[in-house]
């Protein structure tokens, strides 16, 4: 049998983890730092937790998970039974009744209304998760990835949509990754719906939301095919093309929208959360973009987008404010605002802009040459001290070749070699080969350990 | 709907996971000072990957993932087709292809057999990831769970099989958790099924595994059941009575089964792994064990266990020595030698003796509180560069009365409150609350970051 592993997942090796420790560890950093706390939920639910609730493709993404025993023959009888109903439509738990997680929002929502007398509230949660979804895989997408979202769930304070471009720009300043955080408000889509009397918000939200990927005049065709007339297009165009700094956008939006309810509080909200980004220096990459519509119809007010600069990719990052959060789940009228950063497509960025700092590659950062059964008793020894003190060391399980020893510190990325043979046990010293240089020492064994506390990482 | 999760699962909230956190971090760091490198892999594997290795039993407790649509009513000439074909054992693609991970032994085992020519020989990673069973779930029985696996594969070193006594032995002294780690050798009981010419290896190591639970009478009952006579069931009783320190037990050992090759070979292997653990002080904790037999068949050397001292608790961890790896896979000969560590359990030892630090409990640690829109923007100032020095702080969301804003840094196990009105601002002062002892006092702003780098958990 030969072996392999399913379509669209991946085996993560210990560079690549490392790599996907050093993004995840500062994520998570950050989310500590701004008062969100960790929560977990189960890899699967039950089906009736997640169906429903992603649109009928969606739907269509979730894997579910057979009910136990159903693939055995000997149940024959009541295979057959639970299928006939299922398919009659009597019993939607006959053949499945527990699902993988699709997102982490859902969980969340779960999570929240179930919860909600023991939180405290505003809820401040983040979620760093594997999620899956049954889509056809392609470059840079897959059928597990992981997910990372915070969100304040119990709040209407602006205060709480004003943290999350501080969250984006602080974890992106530690990833040393240069970003353009974008921001816009649903409301004025929806003041621009009502200035074209376009009635139906979401068939205009999801024509903007095609803006990047199809074009100007593409958009405005599908909005005619909507039934919409060339002065409503033509106001729509108008909304598209306005520019310049972020000042000079809310001047321009005031003229077209600030008659409206909706466009007054939409600027409002934009003008707000704009003056608490502080230092005129840090707003550069904070931009006003009305274009931004972002795809999914829950968002009600700030919508977020993030984009990395100087290589061609989507979004890494997004989200939004939401008025109602676990009504689905019996618990009306949580509001909420929250964010998700793309792991996955941070990686590929970091990656491909050489932006992963050099000392994450490390593992090992000393060997230990095995010379025989009573060299290695003394090198066993001193490995255990090193180890005690934190710093990470290997004994070369057998007294091979110091060929093939060498070798497996190059391999491994081990910076330095230990040799300690018969003379050097003698004289109670070690000879060190530091790996990269190819320089040689000779270090007494008892100051081994603070040579290496200078030299390498240590581990606390 | 009344939302709720399913059986067997769990949600984790703040306070476990960063309990359960402090736990996985330090088996971790131990994994990487003794040289090991991270490993994940999918949640799901090919079915064919997982079923036939573990057991009957066990590929019952395999959750299966449906096959994408055929939950669908619409496609149920399908359905009906594949379900048919199964039922006939024609074809066992027919409704699930993929399953969830059931251990974290043959997602290795098969990642080595696909990647063994581009890996570092002797391969050493460890993996930490969660497991699903469909067990029925009771009080520590959960049906997905964590797993923390370290092995080596590719030596037959005996060195290999020291490192994990001693991993064992530096994790608890981190977790400062009392222990007792058993090795026993399979050689042993293979000497003893042939001295006392039990034939079949199996049916003694089963027996003798039930020691524990059923008491050395049962076990003699159930030896005569499988056919020993009372010679037989003499001999294996004076090995299971073999009592005293490690040298006493070894002497012994050698007068029942120093003759036969198996029983000198397993002596002389524990003699070698107890000459490694160099200091006498530290030997306390690591006792031989010849009735530890350790129920899974695959085991052929050193067998581990490990034991809290002071609760009623089944073991934390274990692991051996096996001959084969990935055999099933299509690559022979590969032997390895790993240790599992049992985290849910060493989660309730630890809640139960209370040794986890005070420490880790603390989220946010300085909540600035929120006097109104003037005196939030100096607040929110002042948060922001707490937050970059590596404070965790927030400001409250709302102005509210600040006996609910207490109720909330009580809630988050907040320490400090920080006042900052329109007094303080004119004298660029802030007023300092501890909230655990009850004190004030008044600090100028432009020294609350060094205040707090002095009292406070820092981030880097």
């Amino acid at each position: 049998m030969k072996p392999s592993i399913p379509q669209g997942t991946r085996d993560f090796d210990a560079s690549t983890m490392r790599k996907r420790k050093f993004i995840l560890d500062n994520i998570r950093t950050v989310f500590e730092l701004y008062g969100f706390e960790p929560l977990e939920t189960p890899a699967f639910e039950n089906l009736d937790t997640l169906t429903g609730k992603y649109g009928d493709e969606g739907d269509k993404l979730i894997f579910k998970i057979l009910n136990n025993g159903l693939d055995n023959p000997a149940k024959e009888n009541e295979v057959r039974k639970s299928f006939d109903s299922i398919l009659a439509g009597k019993n939607d738990k006959g053949i499945t009744e527990r699902a993988l997680r699709y997102d982490l929002t859902i969980p969340f929502a779960r999570y929240v209304a179930m919860n909600f007398g023991k939180l405290t509230v505003p809820f401040k949660r983040y979620q760093m998760q594997p999620v899956w979804r049954a889509d056809r895989p392609q470059k840079g997408r897959y059928r597990e990835f992981y997910q990372c979202d915070a969100d304040v769930a119990g709040s209407r304070s602006l205060l709480s949509d004003v943290e999350f471009v501080n969250i984006y720009r602080a974890v992106f300043k530690r990833l040393k990754m240069e970003v353009e955080i974008k921001i816009n408000s649903r409301k004025l889509l929806s003041a621009l719906a009502q200035v074209c009397n376009a009635g139906d918000l979401t068939s205009v939200t999801v024509a903007i939301d095609k803006l990047d990927k199809i074009g100007i005049d593409k958009v405005a065709d599908e909005l005619k095919t909507n039934g919409l007339d060339d002065t409503q297009i033509a106001t729509i165009r108008g909304y598209l093309a306005i520019s310049g700094n972020n000042e000079e956008k809310l001047n321009s939006i005031e003229t077209i929208l600030g008659k409206t309810d909706d466009g007054k509080k939409g600027i409002e909200e934009l003008r707000f959360i704009l003056s608490y980004i502080n230092s005129a220096s840090d707003l550069k990459n904070v931009s006003l973009d009305f274009t931004l519509a972002r795809g999914l119809n829950y968002y009600t007010g700030i919508i977020y987008e993030v984009k990395a600069c100087g290589v061609e990719m989507g979004s890494i990052g997004g989200g939004g404010r939401y008025d109602d959060l676990t009504g689905l789940f019996g618990l009306p009228n949580i509001p909420g605002v929250g964010i998700s950063f793309g792991v996955d497509r941070i990686y590929d960025v970091m990656d491909e802009l050489n932006l992963f700092p050099g000392n994450i590659k490390q593992a090992t950062s000393v060997l230990f040459m095995n010379l025989g059964e009573e060299e290695s008793r003394v090198a066993f020894r001193e490995m255990q001290l090193l180890r005690e003190a934190g710093i990470s060391a290997e004994l070369f399980y057998e007294a091979a070749k110091l060929d093939k020893q060498f070798k497996y510190a190059t391999k491994k990325n081990i910076s330095f070699a230990i040799i300690i043979g018969s003379e050097e046990i003698k004289e109670q010293i070690s000879v060190i080969k530091n790996l990269n240089t190819g320089q040689q020492e000779e270090i007494p064994l008892i100051k081994l350990c603070s040579y290496f506390a200078e030299r390498v990482h240590t581990f606390q």
